[in-house]
């Protein structure tokens, strides 16, 4: 199969969109109408453009309002329209138009009667030598359903007539995708591809603002694809995708991003088994927990962080090597603090006191991770950071950090570090473990970029998203979204916002480069670790009376474990499984936070009922200090 | 009736949207559960602050998931929570509760055994000396209809029981709003009000992240409230509006349109005669045309501009009599060139070459047209700029320009301008006029502010709006829409967009204070017009080859019609009444740019058609430039 995605796509003029679609190695273009009649080249330019850009015009489209005319001037015009289109397509050298079910307001129906217009139009499109797919949009005057416009394109029985499928228009009207697996395929000229979030609203509205590339959605694109490679259908696959924010975002970006949703999709096809065409990655990768998380640190600020760290139960365990590094741990959680020169955060500056400047994944196998992540258009950056005793595959993360795979084989505690003598800085000496584990990084991204970051999650990994969740801050909505593994041993939350003064833009603002905003540890028992902690002065995020009182209204909590909460500021939450207790701690000078959470009888959430609450105390505390 | 706002409506912590509630002069407060769990006041003291404001709390809202639930734990839990928020609600001092219809996946169904429910909580309600209103969400999942949460209230017959009304609820229910009227005014403890878009989508997303204020939106909730009025109730009518658009914008403003959306709301009823607590407004500001248009100019740049006013066509008719302030006219048209050291633009700071400082309307009665402004809380801007020649009443518009208002007793042509004794400085002479008249004037504002401005010409003015409609920049969408006079004689269009890099965000961010992007003049022949700005030198943006092959293969012109537009650059549109031509010319070093349109039998559009290829165009330009 061939890749495709149409210009409409994307922002920018035709020669931006082409540079962008080039670099994202599609095979091909759908040249959209308006972005040739708004540009200055002629039609023999843009044929030659396209082809120094070593790509290739698959479809010409749209063509609106053609069938079910009634005979006369409105029916004439629209042949008559056909073929100074045919005649264009010659001049820009491709061979086929795409024509979408009419809404023409004074469009008659009957299947008859469109197929025999067709009919008509395949004479024509013959003596031009193009072709025409018809394309039923979901909201088409009479045609809105492929099995219809199957009908039409079969009964017009026409060489140079054929069907346009769009996942779009199929998968938002549900219907059954088993009907597209008896269409022959010489009969399907083109296949469209979009995604679009479940929102229960008006198709056209849908369609024309929040389509998204396959995988950012919540539509089965892979059924669909499933019933296409089912056919035998070996012809081009394209990304039709309207989208706001899309349009507004650099044209780089969203090709590249569509180019990777379309190998995900392939890849994730049992049918496509047969198809030698596209390239084959290893599995999708599987996350057994976080190996470590490191922290850029300027090296005079090292002995403050090792000293905070302490202070939250960690104890130095090493130091690399041949980099400034030194590893701390606790429980499972291992955390370096990373003062080295020639780190890449150093190299690509960073402005803030606490910055996570890399997540070390556990995984079976690191180098089919990094084959994987690559394969799906990752940035490689395993060997610019490779020294002696630090060789780790590394990808490109969001912000300027960086994702490094680890696995058993490595074993990097032994290989890169060498063990402190003295084992443990760590406050408390021999009291056990405030932290056992990590239980979720929340990554924090301007709005505009969470489509991309999620899809770069669930396409490389074996990861699943939930549904964005708003999140109300004091300064607007914060877009939330979760993505884990499916034992959820491993939890990424990622938030964005398009309101100017949230929590989260002004992360983002005052961050640059940054983007875990805050590490939330597991413990075993909250009012433990938050006593320890309180006990070595460490301030914990304060809640006010009124929520207390709202959570005995709400939960029936006996008085004194409700006063054990109150004077430890642990947030409380419950589901139908269990309960779930959450602190905050922020230290001085940092744009991150830590949490502290402890989930009971296999609590499953991330206590979203409390998020406006922790925001407004945040802001409080912000607008104190 | 008293006036009220949900403090869910605002964003900020509770001070600072009591602070703005307040400043918007509303009368009372609904307490969003929530607001004040968040807030570190205690209740004692949220009811003195909300005191200290001048305010009331008329509703503590909202109690979700009470009625229906089984007999047992569940149940027993609603109404000791219930019993919690009572005793909260005595000491925030407000004795009204709001209860929506629950959608909780337990309860269950049935008309009597809600009522039952509420019969129950009816009387621990009293001995709490509270009342409880019952709320049909248009979500519930059993109760999603006011007719049926009225039939709970009436069987559940007890008075601390009575039905709040939300005409988002009934109105996107499309439920009769005659049924309103059968309902007692005495069991009708509270009404909300809010809009939305006539966007068809889930009402619980619709409601959760597009309601807008009574006008801003497309339901009817005009006839809503006459049916409130119709009852004879006369309590609070309160906004509850949830909008990402509003939790991002500065409270105040958001809560100043709320309050202008209210009185604007209870001026167009009908019913409310009976009212007197409502203030009474002058009838709505009819515009019978534009009567002049100001320029703000730097003294030095002042010939510059009489020069390239005079290419167009323009004649200098006179002098201010006291200030430093040309007058320029052609056809029915005025211009002024105000290069006066005292004049507003100068005082708020102006950035740009060419920049719109004042529209003059001409109206029926310019001071009740004032009054009706003021009433509707328009900043009167006339005392400050009053000179002896210069009373005009004048309030502020967008950005930092001005609306004046003239009428025929003022005369102010003669009152205030000198006239010029060589009456023409236009080129060309005794040729006839290029411009006769203003066709219509594009204001480009920050998309959040498109709502406000919208609701601002239509509250005061006697103007319907168009739906919003999008317009597809190289560089993201840009929101347009139309506010017209029903003569069509005065027409705006209000522009705005959140994207980055369009034309219209380029425009606001490089211009600050600058709000009218381009002026439409009104030709009676635009090939005529063409032809003389060509004669004289004007540039007149190039439009492309690809656009003349599309209109012919569109429109079917005739070859040399078609040579006369393209030799010309101007563009071309059809609708079902006539025919369209216009084209483009921005001065050099403008921000601003002019239109020049001729209108056939009646066109009634705008060319949305053209407009994506004119943004391509005048991208191209500013590239080359």
């Amino acid at each position: 199969m061939k890749t495709s995605i149409a210009t409409v796509s994307l922002s920018g003029d035709l020669v931006e969109k082409l540079d962008a679609i080039s670099k994202a190695d599609f095979d091909a273009i759908e040249i959209f109408e308006q972005d040739f009649i708004g540009s200055s080249l002629s039609p023999a330019d843009t044929r030659q453009l396209v082809a120094d850009y070593g790509l290739e015009i698959a479809l010409f489209q749209p063509f609106r309002d053609f069938e079910g005319l009634p005979a006369g001037k409105l029916r004439d015009r629209a042949f008559s329209r056909a073929k100074y289109k045919f005649e264009l397509m010659q001049e820009l050298g491709t061979d086929l138009i795409l024509i979408c079910s009419s809404t023409h307001a004074e469009a008659l129906g009957g299947i008859d009667r469109a197929a025999d217009d067709f009919a008509a139009l395949g004479e024509i499109a013959k003596s031009f030598d193009v072709r025409v797919g018809f394309e039923a949009l979901a909201w088409g005057r009479y045609i809105s359903d492929h099995r219809d416009a199957w009908e039409v394109v079969r009964r017009a029985s026409h060489d140079h007539i054929g069907l346009i499928l769009d996942s779009y228009h199929t998968l938002i009207r549900h219907i059954d995708t088993h009907s597209i697996c008896s269409i022959p395929s010489d009969k399907i000229f083109f296949v469209q591809l979009a995604d679009a979030p479940a929102i229960d609203m008006d198709y056209l509205y849908l369609s024309r603002h929040f389509r998204n590339m396959p995988g950012e959605g919540d539509l089965p694109v892979g059924r669909f694809m499933d019933a296409v490679y089912q056919t035998g259908y070996s012809g081009t696959i394209s990304l039709e995708i309207f989208n706001d924010q899309f349009r507004r975002t650099k044209s780089e970006l969203v090709a590249k991003d569509g180019y990777r949703s379309l190998l995900y999709l392939v890849d994730s096809i049992a049918a496509r088994k047969a198809d030698h065409n596209m390239p084959s990655l290893p599995q999708p990768v599987q996350i057994s927990d976080v190996g470590y998380i490191e922290f850029a640190v300027e090296a005079e600020t090292l002995p403050m962080m090792v000293k905070t760290f302490g202070q939250l139960g960690f104890a130095v365990m090493g130091r690399h090597k041949s980099k400034h590094v030194i590893w701390l741990q606790q429980g499972q959680v291992n955390l370096l603090l990373n003062a080295d020169a020639n780190s890449h955060a150093s190299e690509t500056g960073f402005t803030t006191a606490m910055m996570v400047s890399e997540i070390g994944l556990n995984v079976e196998d690191a180098q089919a991770a990094l084959e994987r992540a690559v394969g799906l258009g990752a940035i490689d950056q395993g060997s610019q950071q490779a020294s002696e005793t630090d060789i780790l595959p590394r990808i490109e993360g969001i912000g300027s950090s960086l994702i490094a795979f680890t696995d058993s084989k490595m074993n990097i505690w032994q290989r890169d570090f060498e063990a402190e003598a003295s084992s443990s800085q760590a406050e408390g000496g021999d009291t056990p473990d405030i932290v056992t584990r990590i239980d979720h990084i929340a990554q924090t991204m301007r709005y505009d970029e969470m489509l991309s970051w999620s899809l770069f999650y669930t396409a490389i990994f074996d990861m699943q998203k939930s549904p964005l969740v708003d999140v109300i801050d004091p300064d607007g909505v914060i877009k939330s979204q979760i993505l884990q593994t499916p034992d959820t041993n491993v939890q990424f939350t990622l938030n964005g916002s398009d309101a100017l003064h949230t929590r989260a833009t002004s992360f983002v603002t005052e961050n640059p480069g940054a983007t875990v905003q805050h590490i939330a540890f597991a413990t075993d028992d909250a009012v433990l670790a938050a006593t320890a902690l309180l006990a070595r002065h460490i301030d914990i995020l304060p809640q006010t009376e009124n929520y207390y009182a709202d959570l005995q209204a709400r939960f029936g909590l006996t008085d004194t474990f409700l006063a054990k909460l109150q004077a430890r500021n642990i947030m409380y939450d419950e589901d139908d499984a269990g309960a779930f207790l959450q602190f905050y701690y922020q230290p001085e000078k940092s744009g991150m936070f830590f949490e502290f959470v402890e989930r009971q009888n296999g609590y499953g959430g991330f206590g979203a009922a409390n998020a406006p609450y922790r925001l407004a105390a945040q802001r409080r505390q912000s607008s104190q200090t």
